[in-house]
């Protein structure tokens, strides 16, 4: 069997050492398991940036990966410390709202959820039918995902100071559930009705029209809208619809940056099944003087 | 046996997880396959920036690595995906020029090409007498790299969106190399002289005087010259060699930082065995005013 | 057994590949030691910062565990190679002070050393009492760490220039090191006495106030002082004392981020034990104008 796998996602930088000192302190005690960083370069205290660059890759991993993520500005205060075991991995961190988007779509595929009036190919989190609550409600006990606040300090790192939960708690945490520590002596079950939430990522949706959001600029410039690919064939076919940024207009949805011309703003489907705005060969945040929260819309062709 | 060794060199930043989600999709299909990042801060769709970075490194790595390449202006569209087997390593990536210094340099070696009017030290791809055709014409088959392309889709991931051929085919496909599969049963082979390649990155040599350029800035400012050291012997004496950038006229090429005043720009010999320009505790770039492409001259003393 | 660890403390950004050169030479020679980064990202030449990093992280890494760091000017000079074997880590680079604080902590536990004046909960390096000289001499010698000028170049590997010396030899040396070659083949024992150092980074104490200085930056831009928190107790209760920084006054000493408003200064004691000035949801270093150097007053109440 390999060694247990362990991601890492903060809002840390690389600057300070604080990630390679989570790292001692896990390989101090787990000595064969396997970092990957995720991103340490969520912007600080942005919980929403962090769940969702979790939310996209998590996917990726083996199923008894074990996710470690904080981004934390309750850290010291009397915000709980979390274990969300899933079926599709384990989560490690504050219970701030980061692991809202892995909780949603994990609760969705335990009960089986499917949209009364979006397709069934529009995930969960951006999904304007899905209510977290009702689908907590209808699923079976047993497949849905379990919940722990870390309370049993006898696994937690003596450390200076009370400002670095990374390192005394959560590090030393995902050591001992990757050495094989049960979640149940790690801390005390709780009802994941009880897990702090961030609001709903999904777009809306009226005839003719979805009103969505930008939710992320990549490093390249792209602009990640909350507006799912399997969304847009109830507008109509995807040459024909009308993206809104703002001043810009952009005709048709693509699939690749090479549609686009040199300098020309183009949408398209993204590598997580999202509406993208993007510039081939350009940086369309600085171009475009795009932010996130800015409204995309997505028409059909001849509404207004 | 020790386990694989992957290394990883992109534009993708480390911000969004982009990174960390190939890793997970390597980890998942090659448990035991050691990552190492080169780097993921290639300038947006730089290719030759990417090709720099790769050739200066790959030497470093035993011969076996897999070498993952990402800098992917053409992702989505017909540009061919690309495995080159040589005996120095094993290059994944997109047929775009990426590996066109790798290729020369492996080329030569398997050719035992020699120049006819440069010393044997300069390496091919500095070398303004290589030709690659002729060096590909010339050598024994048996000892050439093999090129394939990567269109056996059975060994991809199939993710949504066509953007991220990382993830979802160059990922998976090192990852099935590092477990053994065949390069033949990855896709088909290619002649080495259908690969894209970079222009040449070689320097122009004429009596008394050669004349290169600035190919990379690093970190800490330095301009990397792509004029190789053992042409300088041909131009006279290092301790007595003219050094033009712009306005700057150094005198004399040297071996360390060291040999500089602080704050004081000199001409040394860097660790790529190239011509660089740089300043005792500061920043080169900055302070001469230097960017990528622009030409630097080295004279004999008394030439003008 | 589990495979040798190694960190690697450089200010050689993660751009250029040279961090993943290393790695390649490390694993060429070693090929199952796990590597572990620390920080790349080391102000250029900065020893005192990068000394800084490692201080505050090596603590938290198996004994075993050999750290390689690279922050080195004067490369390429007569500047020693240096090996510093420690009970608590060994230590590989350049001695030029980057080790003179882990040499500090490292002297003072095998001396046994506690202060006279002041709290034992102040560690030695912040600790204005405390004098490496005679804690050297004191010292039962079995116990102090051992030092070595890393000077047999059979160990070493032969790159073109003489300009990275991470590549050439700290990166084979630490690799022969966890292949178990011992110290003394690698270079000639040297005295403690003989090893660069950096200036003391202690506070100035006087009776009802302490005089320090902001020592580090940090990503989230909080400002680390060299006060640390056992000294605070001899100046009366945490949450009456006065904490100035230029023209701002700070009352108290917090424990948490969350004890402070958003966006308002406070003091707090942080993970390394020192006094901090940060901002809740903000950025102390740009929105007081804070600097490395800047003067940071700790006075009882009632004192001016």
């Amino acid at each position: 069997m390999p060694a247990p796998l362990i991601t890492l996602t903060t809002d840390f930088g690389q600057a300070d050492g604080y990630v390679g000192t989570m790292k001692g302190v896990i390989l101090s005690r787990a000595a064969e398991a396997r970092i990957v960083d995720l991103s340490h370069e969520i912007l600080p205290q942005d919980i929403a940036a962090g769940a969702f660059v979790l939310y996209r890759a998590y996917r990726y991993f083996p199923p008894q990966t074990i996710h470690v993520a904080v981004v934390d500005p309750g850290v010291g205060t009397d915000r709980r410390a979390l274990l969300l075991v899933t079926d599709q991995g384990r989560f490690v961190g504050p219970d701030n709202g980061l692991f809202s988007y892995v909780l949603r779509e994990t609760v969705a595929l335990a009960a089986r959820w499917r949209g009364a009036s979006v397709p069934d190919s529009v995930p969960a989190v951006w999904n304007p039918d899905f209510d977290l609550d009702a689908a907590l409600a209808s699923a079976p006990q047993t497949h849905l995902p379990a919940a722990y606040t870390l309370n049993n300090s006898s696994y937690w790192l003596e450390g200076p100071g009370a400002t670095f939960q990374g390192r005394d708690l959560f590090a030393p945490v995902a050591a001992h559930l990757a050495n094989g520590v049960a979640p149940a002596d790690l801390g005390q079950s709780i009802p994941l009705e009880s897990l702090a939430r961030l609001p709903t990522a999904a777009p809306i949706c009226a005839p003719g029209v979805i009103e969505g959001r930008v939710i992320s600029i990549d490093h390249f410039g792209n602009l990640l809208s909350n507006i799912a690919a399997g969304l847009l064939p109830t507008l109509g076919p995807l040459e024909t619809l009308q993206v809104t940024l703002g001043f810009y207009q952009l005709r048709g949805v693509h699939q690749t940056y090479g549609a686009g011309l040199p300098g020309e703003p183009l949408a398209l489907i993204n590598s997580a099944g999202l509406l993208e705005i993007a510039i081939r060969d350009g940086h369309a945040a600085h171009q475009l003087g795009g932010h996130v929260g800015d409204t995309i819309l997505c028409r059909s062709a001849g509404s207004r």
